[in-house]
């Protein structure tokens, strides 16, 4: 376990609830559940069991099968209603072996990891010359055809930061950057992992071939491999690297969401669709990404029902397929995108604690913005300015209109370790766990019973 | 890079140095060397230098003799005397591929490191039942027959501490498990990493086979895959594992040492042996363990020797194949243990700051400790009663009664990255590297010219 700080809310709150203080009013119905699941132990049970008994979860996989069932069991023995799987079928990439050495000047092995489709070497390997490229402008400005042969290397250090909007500029160099490479005529590229720890834990992450864009060997370096081919560049001379990717794809592989309702007293309020995914990438377990996600939204929809029945129906959607394009939010959205959504919300940011609430709401909702927002501040987290815009399972229904609310989390260590093998249940902090659910419990709670026409149909 | 503290030791210093105070006297020839050196460049460019132009320097292996060539070359041009490689020949343990997974309950795949010495398996690898063992004691405490045929598993999670001292109790299991697991008719052993850390990069390191202990393949987990294989194990049910370690041994490999000399004026006084090792575990680059050591013992004669001509001759060791056995310190002790040695000092523990100086000095030579001690103290550095040890290089030398100091270097996270891949240049603090080399380069000074007579010959 890492502890990133101790904190004393669950003391605090407790404190104020518990005391028999003879004077004390009884806590609001929101305020109670508030404080109770700032105590919750779902969400904990719920990232140790898949974690640990199903582990990594590739999209397309047996393993992310067994997820699927071990997610439909779980919910189920939680007593979720409509429990069920939704299953459709996708291409599959599956990662082969990983290896590089440089040959000269300074033979050595490197520590890296195939991008999501990635080409794939042959068996024995490519050898060529590195082309060291500080950031993708570089790349971009590369005259036409001056990468024949030859690796490209770009080396764009991502800094950290706590609303994670980094990612976005940084990451273009693996979403585009293997395209780039190609239409140059690089025989592969390697990229500076998009992240911010130091430690030879590669990041991978899918990448997907612009039109007209050939696939070549396409792989994440370390960031302390990064810096080490750096300073070997730096010496001058012509750095030779033999390259071994054997990655595979397969066509039609089974997928799919797992689906489970809180059913509501008023089916025409529309549904509550608190989302997460179920898949993961291949080299951890993870755990931050998104175990944590499914966790929180499990345990906090059965604490915003404890304080008795809801007007709507908060629908857990566990997508499939998340890590490599969304395919489990488009098939949720191709199924059930007609019926009414009053809200959708995602958890998928790992699991360290929520500081800020950003909203997109239906003009003259401004009374549940800020019956959520006094309920989450004395969880410490304070209302933004910014448009909320929802993860990537629910763009779809974002997409057509239908409001939505970010939870958003402290991102200033997630890119420590998204996307690598390090992604393990260690990195969980139980009390920001625990936060996270006393925050998402609230807010459904206020969400489910809102007396506002939300639905957008 | 990552800092672990920031320190302003060099500014006050150099502060108290060069202001041009009228009724300043001038500073001691130690103080002198004490500020100078704490700006020293030599020993971050050698780490540097080391880490990258040559890398992982495993004993008895091609990379190795590259690095004796490059510390002969880097030695020369800082113009050290007599500088030379004293050759021996090895037997060589090489890794393999090293893959474990767990074939059920829950199949997944575990991050683990042979550890030196280890037996291999077929190249199909080997299956069997794991049994598992929180500690040491618990695998000594088994039937006799008992693990025939299983694979054992022992736990015992180290604990961080500043001298280092845990690291004696906690690596017997990797020193001795092995051997009691093969004499109790195990298959195979898995340890937990002997390391603080929580990263999946699995702690590599020697072990011995036992008078009667027939080499079975023995690996350290990473401590994120111990602690899931002991979720795992929590289930209660038989956990079945499939491991591949192909592993092989080599008979009679070049290996050596290289030796410089800062001459001194009265060879008669004895030699003050400053020693390190050039070698390396496999998958990092020994940039912590030891090119740091090699760095600051080479920086610090250097410094050392700025105030004039030095009494006695400084010689630097930079041992082979220590990682292995100490096979560097023996050759060194077979060639010149009859040499008069005055005093003994090795480097073999990071980078991170010395906190701590420790003395084994021959009755009557409460002076030099004083003087050194004095010098030591503005570095924040107090003495301790502890007895000096010494490195593993220099144990023959302590053995046969040579003095001996230990400038004991903070410890504190020197585990979460000792024998693991992530041992690499970013976890080198500058200013703890430099404040080392003042601290070398003080006692250096005070030895080296110390009136008293030392050698023990």
């Amino acid at each position: 376990m890492q502890k990133i700080r101790s904190g004393t809310i669950a003391a605090l709150l407790l404190g104020g609830f518990i005391l028999p203080l003879p004077l004390a009013a009884a806590p609001s119905p929101a305020a109670a559940i508030r404080t109770t699941a700032l105590q919750d132990n779902v969400a904990w049970d719920f990232v140790e069991g898949l974690t640990t008994e199903v582990g990594p979860r590739p999209a397309g996989t047996p393993q992310e099968a067994r997820a699927r069932d071990w997610a439909v069991a779980k919910l189920k023995s939680l007593r979720f209603a409509n429990v069920r799987a939704q299953p459709f079928t996708m291409p599959v990439w599956l990662r082969g072996r990983d290896e590089a050495h440089i040959l000269s000047p300074f033979p050595q092995q490197l520590v890296l990891a195939a991008l999501g489709n990635s080409g794939s070497t042959p068996a024995k390997g490519i050898e060529g010359e590195v082309v060291y490229f500080p950031t993708l402008a570089d790349l971009e400005a590369a005259p036409a055809g001056s990468l024949k042969g030859k690796i490209a290397f770009v080396s764009h250090a991502m800094t950290a930061t706590q609303d994670g909007s980094s990612y976005g500029y940084f990451g273009a160099t693996r979403r585009q950057g293997p395209s780039i490479a190609s239409r140059k005529g690089a025989a592969a590229i390697l990229i500076r992992s998009i992240g911010t720890d130091h430690h030879r834990q590669p990041h991978s992450g899918v990448q997907m071939w612009a039109e007209g864009a050939k696939p070549i060997p396409a792989a994440a370096l370390s960031i302390p491999d990064a810096d080490q081919l750096v300073r070997i560049m730096s010496r001058g001379r012509p750095v030779r690297l033999h390259l071994t990717l054997t990655s595979k794809m397969l066509k039609d592989q089974p997928s799919g969401n797992v689906i489970a309702e809180i059913p509501g007293a008023d089916p025409a309020a529309g549904v509550v669709l608190a989302a997460c995914h179920l898949d993961s990438w291949d080299q951890g377990t993870g755990a931050i990404d998104d175990a944590s996600g499914c966790a929180i939204v499990t345990a906090a929809a059965l604490h915003a029902a404890k304080a008795g029945p809801l007007r709507r129906t908060i629908r857990i959607l566990m997508a499939g397929a998340e890590e490599v394009g969304g395919d489990g939010g488009r098939a949720y959205f191709a199924a059930h995108g007609a019926e009414p959504h009053a809200m959708v919300m995602e958890s998928d940011f790992g699991a360290d604690r929520v500081w800020r609430v950003d909203y997109k709401l239906p003009a003259g909702h401004e009374g549940l913005a800020s019956r959520i927002s006094a309920g989450l501040a004395p969880l410490g987290i304070g209302r933004s300015s910014a448009l909320a815009g929802g993860g990537a399972d629910i763009q779809p229904l974002v997409k057509a209109g239908v409001p939505v609310i970010d939870l958003q989390q402290d991102g200033t260590r997630y890119f420590d370790i998204h996307h690598t093998p390090d992604d393990t249940l260690d990195k969980v902090d139980r009390e920001h766990l625990q936060q996270n659910v006393s925050a998402w419990a609230v807010a459904l709670y206020e969400i489910a019973n809102a007396p506002e026409k939300l639905d957008v149909k």
